[in-house]
């Protein structure tokens, strides 16, 4: 069955914290004129009670279904939102929020300081996964909806919709974190700083005040090379690419001899002109400051009355599954609904972006069974 | 049992392809002036038939046993190398030299160019790992030895240990490829891209003819921490550094706020003070060219005279134990002696320079049953 695209989008505005009202942060800091970039699909019915907020990954933006009136381009998550998919436009209000730190739309390292007028570049304030959630609780409560029906998201977008059920439980009934983790481990940690390093090493980064002079190109594209390694599985790459080359024989020279090398220079050149690398600094660092393990997990909750259905990936390699099976330990401490499913793909960590038919099926037999009122 | 080091070492250096001599590379081009950097430890018998090539990976070098007279330091596999050890010096000539392209001794691209009299640069020419042994060989003629008892080798030791199987059967009784394989996976030269990508990024590189002025440190230094993700597995992260932190808070501030960032910080800043970036950048290419999968593996040999000792880790990541299995079906083929242990490590990548005992018991059995004369 193929379902139709919602068809043209555009991403909306929301301005909060306008002075004297301001975002509290974890660190202690706050900020004044936060604004979100969000973008809505379907409708809000008259209870406010069918609302879905899908929360995006490291690089994603606001921008996750039907097609941009601004640059035609598809949703990131677009095969899953819509009339008839798995979240279904006919019947779910849709959310989708650029990410607090980002840089398509919301409040982040390349936005405008009003202190200074000129961009905040390392002025802005550290932000955590749990600020993030804190700037889309004022986008939800500008909407009046008191209780979301459901937060949904892959990898960093898992993390926020821990984070709404933990920090949130009476007003979330339902979260589906997908392919993501209590809290990185040292590997994961170990790949964002060498991905930090990469774009601080760049002269061009200028300690981060760089945007009167254009991006840190080299060490950003480096960065999301790396990146990029870790979203696929050696599989996926083996089936993709193998050893072939993209010319008949070998230069012998330092050129990209084989397609796989020419895939990644491909993505990574590309990055650098939709994504600011202070952004992927800070988002980075929210995502190894995250901690949700034992004990930090809903706390002072006896029994949790949020419902869980946690996916990951046997390829997955950069958020194991044992991670999501740490996740469904916590879980069952809580005495929640759960319900885990370990799904075959070959496609690594990037299968929570692929694998829609396998998502479709699960999300929509378990939101079936989440009450709308 | 506790055996004692072989004590004070010094490097030696062979040169050989003085003109009008020169060594013909696989690339068509070809080198003057060859030297080769090498120690050796115990003596060569009257026969010469004691003889065992030890290879070094990557970033290693000649020195592999003993304590350097130079700088007090230890080989990089002292723990394999000495009297009653795995390569007992009371019974075997154990030779180890620096690899063509290598930066510690050997001809490589921070050479002098006898044509100019300065570092060959990038104008070095692209060599493979066949050709690192062609230059062994040279070394290995110079001895007067005819027929090497063993070659063995770890991770890029391994590819010249196969090599040498494959080039030359009849002068080689024995190999032992370690955490290695008969060719890279495109995941395998994707990280090497990276890295390589990440020393090109570098302004400092200069496009390689940086040696007037100093190394291209910053982009090595990301590179290196880049190889130590892939060293380590993630259990041996986790057992550690786990999630410690190196101070009593989070910082909020971009500083190395996990032990883990610090250890990567730490082991790529030392490296760029002992190895070339260039040669970095033509080694990593020399690995991925390799490729004597299939009907490349001995050609033209129907039975195997080699006998075969393969060994991996199932930890190792980088090397996964199935390219060693891959390597036992190719050896199959030849109808070669083949033992093949896939040993219990958490230490990932790094185990063939970690796991002593368990190397110690296996290498020292194979070698017990390999004829010396």
């Amino acid at each position: 069955m193929k379902y139709a695209s919602i068809g043209p989008v555009t991403t909306h505005f929301f301005v909060f914290a306008q002075p004297p009202a301001s975002l509290t942060l974890e660190s202690g800091r706050s900020l004044s004129h936060v604004t979100v970039a969000f973008e809505t699909y379907g409708n809000l019915n008259a209870q406010k009670s069918n609302a879905i907020l899908v929360c995006h990954a490291l690089s994603g933006d606001a921008h996750a279904g039907g097609i941009s009136i601004e640059d035609n381009s598809p949703g990131w998550w677009d095969g899953m939102i819509g009339p008839g998919k798995a979240l279904d436009t006919d019947k779910y209000f849709i959310i989708c929020s650029n990410v607090l730190g980002g840089c398509r739309g919301t409040t982040g390292p390349s936005s405008n300081n009003p202190l200074t007028g000129k961009p905040y570049a390392l002025d802005f304030p550290l932000i955590t996964i749990a600020d993030m959630v804190e700037a889309q609780r004022n986008l939800i409560d500008s909407f009046g909806i008191e209780k979301l029906l459901c937060v949904i998201g892959g990898s960093m977008g898992g993390m926020q919709a821990l984070q709404w059920a933990s920090a949130y439980p009476e007003r979330v009934r339902a979260a589906i974190p997908i392919a993501t983790a209590l809290k990185h481990s040292p590997q994961q940690i170990a790949f964002d700083e060498v991905i930090r390093q990469s774009i601080m090493a760049d002269p061009a980064w200028r300690q981060g005040y760089y945007y009167e002079h254009g991006q840190p190109e080299k060490g950003l594209a480096v960065a999301r090379m790396i990146g990029h390694i870790t979203f696929m599985s050696d599989l996926s790459m083996e089936e993709k690419f193998s050893r072939k080359l993209k010319n008949e024989k070998l230069s012998f020279q330092f050129t990209d001899d084989f397609e796989v090398e020419g895939y990644l220079r491909y993505r990574g050149n590309n990055f650098v002109k939709r994504f600011d690398a202070n952004s992927y600094l800070y988002i980075t660092k929210a995502m190894d400051y995250f901690d949700l393990s034992g004990d930090k997990f809903m706390p002072g909750v006896k029994k949790s009355p949020v419902k869980f259905l946690v996916i990951s990936f046997k390829s997955d390699w950069l958020y194991p599954s044992y991670q999501s099976q740490d996740i469904v330990r916590v879980l069952k401490q809580k005495h929640a609904y759960t319900t885990y499913f370990d799904l075959t793909s070959t496609y690594g960590h990037d299968a929570f972006l692929i694998e829609i038919a396998d998502e479709t099926r699960l999300i929509r037999n378990f939101l079936a069974n989440i009450r709308i009122d």
